[in-house]
């Protein structure tokens, strides 16, 4: 266990140096996290399929979760329990746009993962820096329970609990928890937990704080111990049903499944859950008495329990919904964390779009009306009308304006539009538009994947490590 | 599955040349021997521990089974459920002992295993090949259900199932089912089904052969069809135990084993079994209501049912010991079959030795007093007189002996105490002698194995060939 001791102190070391300019010390933050038995006893997975192209190389590492779809490059990183999805990554030849530019992918692109400690995290593919096409890095990062690195370069940075970088390059950052930042690329900055920021410059720019009193009562977070609050509580309640399907080699599919659907071995089904044609469900989904309409799909982390969705329905990473009823294309975030209650659903019209990190948790039913765009923290209809407004009316902004806790500046037609182009190629991207011929994506690709689960030395001083693992086509 | 299937023809091809001389066409025997859907089906795993050398690289093969403890490299060959265990691989140092020479190891062993195809066979480690002491190649081969290739390289043959070839070197033999070949270096042989030959040029050689009518009552092989008899029955029906052990990811142990004793975690233990200090349980042995003695070991493949082993006692590999009573020290050679009854066991005195590929089936109680030899077939009394010699009669014989289908020629002393150094041996490795500080083996070492599973792509072209891996320390 001595080298992975040593990889861990190394680590802090170096996430410390970058962040040294913030006096931000990752050490009691992480240390005693993990007690590092539980690092030796899960294992690591990855997938492979004619689809994805494969390199992966490991040295030196722990690892555990992670299915490393496509290439990937991981050394001497503690990955514990986290996911690694590469199965988007740019090929040679691609072209990227970016503003004017039209930038040829001159290599296949590659996760690369150094010095890094992610917890539970999720990392998601395709690199959206200009400056860094082929490689997709996250060097010298910690990053806590349940964030999401997204599309994104990341470099000596710190994210907190739930917190997304999504789309954007950050250096040398401290990402409070339940933080969303998509802003392009930022350095040295410290952001508050509860932020959600959404920039393009000179464009647009969103920002929204929770209020950190009621923020806490969902997620705190401090130096010695685990995070805490009514998202831990909720996914530990939950962690159970999800030891079968890690014990198991090879899993039963325990609901039917049309064949333009796809449902992951690794995902949590409990009974009466219906799955609609062109369907995606992804590794450690959890579904539970819901319906998935066509074309829905149900991402990495998220949870839909007693709920409806009628169709074209994005649950992001790590979203929750819960006894809801959703209407056709009704985007949920990242994170998003919607819990209506027996008697008390909530209702949401098709086409709406519930941002990132968004908070709906109430105690009498609500309804959301279509075509609306929802924010921040909503227990009740008064909440509501803070934190939300219709798209159409959004759009029109081109200015300034202040709605709550919510500050916009900029081209409210620009930040609609984008989100909705986002949301159509995300579910393009998954399939959801597949007609038995064309528009083909992951739900129709992912459905035959093999998972190969490697386990690190038993004991010894490399216990918990890994050896170098190289696998190529 | 394009390229699986060129891959078999490919191997196919090589052997036959190899065999060319002989007249024999290996493509009968093997051709839908597996159906191809199955290979796809199963996955592969390895052994990782701190006390083995690792250095695996597979590249465009089909694996399944096979814990590959220890350095391994595998090139072109489909390993059906076969098991490679490397866990004695000289080391770079060592010095190999061959008549009067004392040869230097000068770099680590390692396996190497190219166009072969071995169905559920049994490959373990060490070279005794003077030639080739730095690699243990099983190059341009077929070896059918059940085969054990134990200590050899080999090198364009064919195996019948049930087939053993012992610390030799074959080259372009054809080896029929249930013989047992240990017989120094051997070339362009033909070896007859149901023949035990054992042989130490210029000091000994013993023969015996099967009578073929009866034996294929136990094992009978011809192409277009999987081998039959009791043999494949009875693994037949306890083939569905062993799905548990590999359907799930880690398993929990079912009964108490001493610190000093080892149980591998893809055995089958069912209840009422005892295990002793100092025992080893390989991988995939089946124990049954039964006990195990201080220092006994079961070895990979071998079945222990309703029987009562005193200790030190050594089932080799592929032994069936079933209704038996078996004194201290007693050995059973590789593939034995010993089947008592309920109210007709076999009771076998301490210090016997029951030779490889004996099989001792038998309707009424039998009694094998301490200290014999027995080989052949035994189904009664009058079997045994013939079959049997006690280890001090045996040890006399100085010219030559006829004894039923048993034939010796040379130095019976030798041929005892090369058979007795060599049990002192297994035991001593398999770490019987442990007296808690010294003469660590199998048993101590091997408690803590990390595995390692990998599956094959799971369709396309290369539909249930591996990827290229490389794994190093």
């Amino acid at each position: 266990m001595k080298e992975l001791h040593k990889l861990l102190d190394r680590i802090v070391q170096r996430v410390n140096i970058n962040l040294r300019e913030l006096e931000f010390d990752v050490n009691p933050l992480v240390s005693k996290l993990i007690p590092a038995g539980q690092m030796t006893k899960f294992y690591a997975f990855y997938g492979i399929t004619p689809h994805h192209s494969l390199n992966l190389v490991f040295k030196h590492s722990n690892l555990s979760g992670s299915y490393f779809l496509g290439k990937v490059r991981v050394t001497n990183s503690l990955l514990y329990k986290s996911d690694i999805r590469g199965d988007e990554l740019k090929k040679n030849g691609d072209l990227f746009q970016y503003q004017d530019f039209n930038i040829p992918v001159d290599q296949d692109e590659e996760i690369s993962i150094d010095d890094s400690f992610l917890i539970k995290t999720l990392v998601h593919n395709y690199s959206h820096d200009p400056e860094t096409l082929e490689t997709f890095f996250i060097r010298d990062t910690v990053s806590a329970h349940f964030a999401n690195i997204h599309g994104s370069p990341t470099d000596g940075s710190f994210l907190g609990p739930f917190a997304t970088v999504d789309l954007t390059t950050i250096r040398d950052c401290v990402i409070g928890a339940y933080s969303y930042v998509q802003a392009g690329e930022v350095s040295h900055l410290n952001i508050e937990p509860g932020t959600v920021w959404v920039r393009k410059p000179g464009d647009f720019n969103f920002m929204y704080r929770y209020p950190i009193s009621q923020l806490s009562n969902y997620v705190y977070f401090a130096a010695g111990s685990p995070p805490q609050g009514v998202f831990m509580d909720f996914l530990e309640d939950r962690k159970e049903a999800f030891q079968r399907v890690f014990s198991v080699v090879n899993i039963e599919t325990p609901l039917s499944v049309p064949p333009s659907a796809s449902l992951d071995r690794f995902a949590v089904i409990k009974p009466k859950t219906k799955i609609g044609e062109n369907v995606l469900v992804a590794q450690r989904a959890f579904l539970q008495n819901s319906v998935l309409g066509k074309g829905a799909n149900a991402q990495e982390n998220c949870y839909i329990i007693n709920a409806k969705l009628q169709g074209n329905n994005v649950t992001a990473h790590g979203a929750k919904i819960i006894e809801a009823d959703l209407g056709k294309n009704v985007f949920v975030g990242f994170n998003g964390f919607l819990r209506g209650r027996p008697g008390a659903r909530i209702t949401i019209g098709q086409d709406s779009v519930i941002m990132p990190h968004t908070i709906i948790d109430v105690r009498n039913p609500l309804t959301i009306p279509s075509g609306h765009l929802v924010w921040g923290l909503v227990q009740n209809p008064k909440d509501l009308q803070t934190n939300s407004m219709s798209l159409k009316d959004f759009s029109k902004i081109n200015s300034r304006m202040c709605k709550g806790a919510m500050l916009f500046e900029g081209s409210g037609g620009s930040f609609v539009s984008g989100f909705q182009e986002r949301i159509h190629h995300i579910l393009e991207a998954n399939g959801a538009f597949y007609d038995g011929k064309l528009k083909r994506g992951h739900a129709q690709r992912n459905q035959n994947i093999s998972f190969n689960t490697i386990q690190p030395y038993p004991e010894g001083d490399k216990e918990g490590l890994y050896p170098t693992i190289i696998i190529q086509p």
